[in-house]
C-alpha cells in the first residue's frame, strides 16, 4: 500500500521536491558532466574525418566548461571536490562503460540522449535546492547538443541503414540513464526510495527523450 | 658538400629562420594542440583514481582553449580549418600513435614532455612568421605542465620502481618528438630539406627536454 510522507504531495511528485543536499547535487551533476565530456573525448579520438572530430570539439569544450562550474562552486563552498565526487564516480564509470557504444556513431548518440536526459534531470532537480545556486544556470545553458545532432543527421542520411541499428541504440540508452538518473535520486533522497514517488517524475523526461529522437528521424 | 642558399646565414640557422607560411604554421599547431588534449584526455579515461582524473581537467581545458584560439585565427582569415588540417592530421595521429604510452604513467609524461617539446618548438618557429600573429601568444601563455609534473612527481615518489621505465619512455618519447618536428619544418619550408641546417636548431630544444625531464628527477 501507498504510504505518503507526506500527505499533501502524496498525489503528485515534482522531481524538485527530490532535491539532495547542495553538496551532493554539486559533485553528483559534475561527476555526470565530467562523464559527458569523456564521451566526447571518446568520439573525437574514433572520429572517422578531420571535419567530425573539429565539430566535436566545441562540445567539448561546453561540457569541460560546465564541469569546472559546478566544481568551481563546490571549492567556493569550501567543499574537496575530489572528495565529493568519489562518492559518486564509480556509478557514473559503470553507466559510461554500460553506454560506450561500439563505434563512433554510437559513441555520439550516446553523447546526444543521455547528456541530453541527464542535464534535463539535473536542471529540473535544482529547482528543489534550499538555496538557488547561480553556478547551476549552466546546465541549462549553451548546450553540445546541435553539433551532435548535425554530425548524426548527415551519417544517417550518408548511410539510411544506420537508423534502425542508432534507434535500437538510443531505446537501450534511455533504459540505462533512466536507472543512473533513479540511482542518483535514491542515493541522495529519502523520499525517493518509495518507488511510487519516482515513476511520475520521469515522464517529462522522457517525453523530451522521445523529441531528441524524433529529431534524428528516429523512433523512440 | 654543403651548399648554403644565403651565404650571411649558413654559419647559424635559427628555428625562426625556417618558419612556414602562416596558415601552414596554425593548421600544423592547431592540429598538434589537439593531439596534446587528446592524450590528456586520454590519461583521463585511464586516470587511477578520481583526484588524478581531476587534476587533469585543467590541462584538457588549456590544451583544447590553445587549440580553438588557433582555429579562430584561421576562421578570421577566412581559412577552412578542416581542410588546412587535413594536411596535418594524418602525421599528428601517426605521432600519437607511436607515443600513445601502455599505461596511464606513460600517458600523462607523453602529455608532459611532447607537449613541453612540441609547443616550444613551435613557439620559436612563431618568432619567424612574416606577420606576427597575437593569437600566437597562447603557445607561450598558461601551460598544463605544473599539473603534470606534481602528478607524476608524486606517482614516481609512490612507486620508485617506475623512474627507470619512464626515463626509457621518456627518451623514445624525444626521438619520436624531433622526428615529427623535423618532419614539420620538411614539409613547409624548403630551406629545411638541407639536413645540415636544421641539425643545430634543435640544440635549444633538447636542453629544455633535458631540463623537464631533470625535473622529474629522471636521465635524460
Amino acid at each position: 500500500m501507498l504510504k505518503p510522507r507526506r500527505a499533501s504531495t502524496a498525489q503528485r511528485v515534482e522531481l524538485a521536491d527530490l532535491a539532495p543536499d547542495l553538496t551532493s547535487f554539486l559533485g553528483q551533476s559534475a561527476c555526470v558532466q565530467l562523464g559527458h565530456f569523456q564521451t566526447i573525448a571518446q568520439a573525437i579520438e574514433t572520429a572517422p574525418t578531420v571535419e567530425a572530430r573539429l565539430a566535436l570539439t566545441r562540445p567539448a569544450a561546453v561540457t569541460l566548461e560546465r564541469y569546472h562550474t559546478l566544481v568551481r562552486e563546490l571549492e567556493r563552498r569550501e567543499q574537496d571536490a575530489a572528495a565529493v565526487m568519489a562518492r559518486f564516480s564509480e556509478g557514473v564509470d559503470a553507466f559510461r562503460q554500460a553506454t560506450a557504444g561500439r563505434d563512433w556513431y554510437e559513441t555520439v548518440i550516446t553523447a546526444y540522449i543521455t547528456a541530453g536526459f541527464l542535464d534535463d534531470f539535473f536542471a529540473r532537480l535544482a529547482e528543489g535546492l534550499a538555496e538557488p545556486v547561480r553556478a547551476v544556470a549552466v546546465l541549462s545553458g549553451e548546450s553540445a547538443e546541435g553539433k551532435l545532432v548535425a554530425l548524426l543527421q548527415a551519417a544517417i542520411e550518408a548511410d539510411p541503414t544506420l537508423a534502425s541499428r542508432l534507434a535500437m541504440w538510443g531505446r537501450r540508452l534511455v533504459g540505462d540513464t533512466m536507472l543512473i538518473a533513479r540511482a542518483a535520486l535514491v542515493a541522495t533522497s529519502d523520499r525517493a526510495a518509495d518507488e511510487a514517488h519516482i515513476e511520475p517524475v520521469f515522464t517529462e523526461l522522457i517525453a523530451a527523450h522521445t523529441r531528441r529522437m524524433d529529431t534524428l528521424g528516429l523512433t523512440a
